[in-house]
């Protein structure tokens, strides 16, 4: 559990993983065990768990299990055996890059693994997904600082979807840096997008920030242009699923949409997310893969059908919108500006 | 029955004023019965009828009930025993004018009748609404085939909310666009906007065209930027709840959004409403009344609670889209194009 929470999104314990099921927020705040890498595989791909860097954190984990329960008697027998779970893991969700960044540095310990006795090596990688998940709670802190200059006593921000303490290990990053304008002693009212068709903001969002006391008031997503068109909005923080080299960001479907409105407001619109989330092997955002899910997530909510029968949906999880309605992206290694191509670059030099 | 339709949004039948209960479709096809005002004007509030020219058809037949039902021996009488309805049913909903027009039009055909019978008056008030009824077809099937003509063989449209057979007495003002293109022979098909919190895209516009076999996809409000930006919105026709005498439309919470997206995307932004929508004494879009409506249509969907409890919410339920985003107004009378202030009051003239 981070400092000062009174819930936790993962966590390793000696039973298992357990997971907050955030399926089911906010009627219900369940935590699920899952003790084999199927379980955390299911997990991420049913949005048990969801958000980037916690997708990431999931990941490994989801290796470190696999790694503890796997029954070999030598290094080689553990690395053949950790291949479908490397495989299955990589195969739940296609966007968040910090999926595959968390998988290749579970990848990469465990080939600094080959001289190591069989427990030694399954120790290692068990201290490595809790490495990944005790640093992620660090990298939000510090980005937090970063985003938090940007953010004026008094201001309200909007945000969209769910980048909070739910989708990290801990913290969150664009509420992050909210919660570190609060903590330097900024009122701050968050306007949140109720974010369909998962409703991560109605439903995760305003949750999170309403049981740490900060004020949320929930909007649907299409009052969000209202709103700003009222002057009733100063910042717009975000989070993000992957970033190309030239700051063209993916994240939750509507993200787009918000920035487009921002640019015609002249309203800020900050993106905070860990290096982990940039995708340096991509030029600008057009390579990003975008996850279709189910049509079930728009035609029904909570059991209740919305859409008649027959009549096709489409659900693409995420959008992808261009650096130049960017601002800035928060890092916890600094602040990138246009031209995003030299300044990722320059953050990465650090 | 409109003809063609396999369903009807309002009757005036023997027994009293028959309403498709609006409020529970697609799940359920169920028409309620008003045999008094006052359920008329519930009927109003609560939106089991809705959509701006549906709403003043309402207005109309709840005068015209309250006038047969009136146990009065005189003019003078019935039109002391009218003032009630004219107040109650004046008070159901602040944004769409054309409720206030049809009242404005029964209370004038009163004043004509002063030197009526009792009987005869009723009579005259109950032909006044059926003729508002029957005049709202012939006014969208003449404004479908002016704004036709803006729609090309193969296009793709999307529209928000509902304005179609159900939001007026038949065929629809958006959606009757939509309708005579496809009766021109062209191939069209329709992207709609779910349009949270009261989901008539998902609920009825979905509903009304599957059942008329004009294709349509559904996507949550905010998929229209990602749809746009990945070329696949060519056209976007939406209705109008109120139009000032320059043009700025007020329409349903989310069509501004649309608007700036289309702007961005070089889209065409037409709105389809009758004169009847459009309030001359309006010079723009900043006199227009703007509904904030309960609280519980965003935090529940079907008796499912979808935010937490505490957290405050917002529902207006309509924005402003000011008159440089729109391409072109489609009414019964002909086509406005910017300057609207020319072009509309040209209109009238005719």
């Amino acid at each position: 559990m981070v400092k000062g929470s009174s819930f936790y999104t993962i966590e390793w314990l000696a039973e298992g993983i357990s997971m907050l099921d955030q399926r089911i927020l906010p009627e219900k705040e369940i935590y699920n065990l899952y003790d084999d890498y199927e379980g955390v595989a299911d997990a991420i791909k049913t949005m048990v768990i969801r958000g980037a860097p916690a997708i990431g954190v999931a990941a490994a984990m989801g290796i470190a299990i696999a790694a503890e329960k796997a029954n070999v008697g030598s290094f080689d027998e553990l690395s053949d055996a950790l291949k479908p779970a490397f495989e299955l893991i990589a195969s739940t969700r296609p966007t968040a890059v910090n999926l595959f960044w968390a998988l290749d540095r579970m990848r990469n310990r465990l080939s600094e693994l080959q001289d190591s006795g069989v427990n030694e090596a399954k120790a290692a990688l068990v201290s490595e997904a809790l490495a990944i998940r005790r640093d992620d709670v660090e990298i939000n802190r510090a980005m937090g600082r970063y985003g938090a200059e940007f953010i004026n006593d008094g201001d309200t921000v909007l945000t969209h979807c769910n980048a909070g303490a739910l989708a990290t290990a801990g913290y969150g990053t664009a509420l992050g840096v909210i919660r570190a304008a609060v903590e330097a002693g900024k009122m701050i009212d968050v306007l949140a997008d109720e974010t369909r068709p998962f409703l991560q903001g109605a439903r995760l969002t305003a949750w999170e920030l309403h049981k740490d006391g900060i004020p949320v008031t929930l909007i649907t997503d299409n009052m969000a242009g209202a709103m700003m068109a009222k002057g009733m909005v100063q910042k717009i923080v975000v989070g993000a699923d992957r970033i190309a080299a030239n700051g063209d960001v993916a994240n939750k479907i509507g993200t787009y949409s918000v920035a487009v409105l921002a640019k015609r407001h002249g309203i800020p619109f900050f993106v905070a997310a860990p290096l982990s989330t940039i995708d340096r092997t991509l030029a600008d955002g057009s390579g990003i893969p975008i996850e279709e899910r189910s049509p079930d997530e728009v035609t029904h909510i909570g059991g209740y059908r919305i859409v008649p029968k027959g009549v096709p949906v489409k659900n693409p999880a995420f959008d992808v919108t261009p650096n130049e309605l960017v601002s800035a992206i928060f890092t916890e290694k600094g602040v990138a500006r246009a031209d995003y191509r030299e300044t990722i670059a320059g953050l990465f030099e650090n």
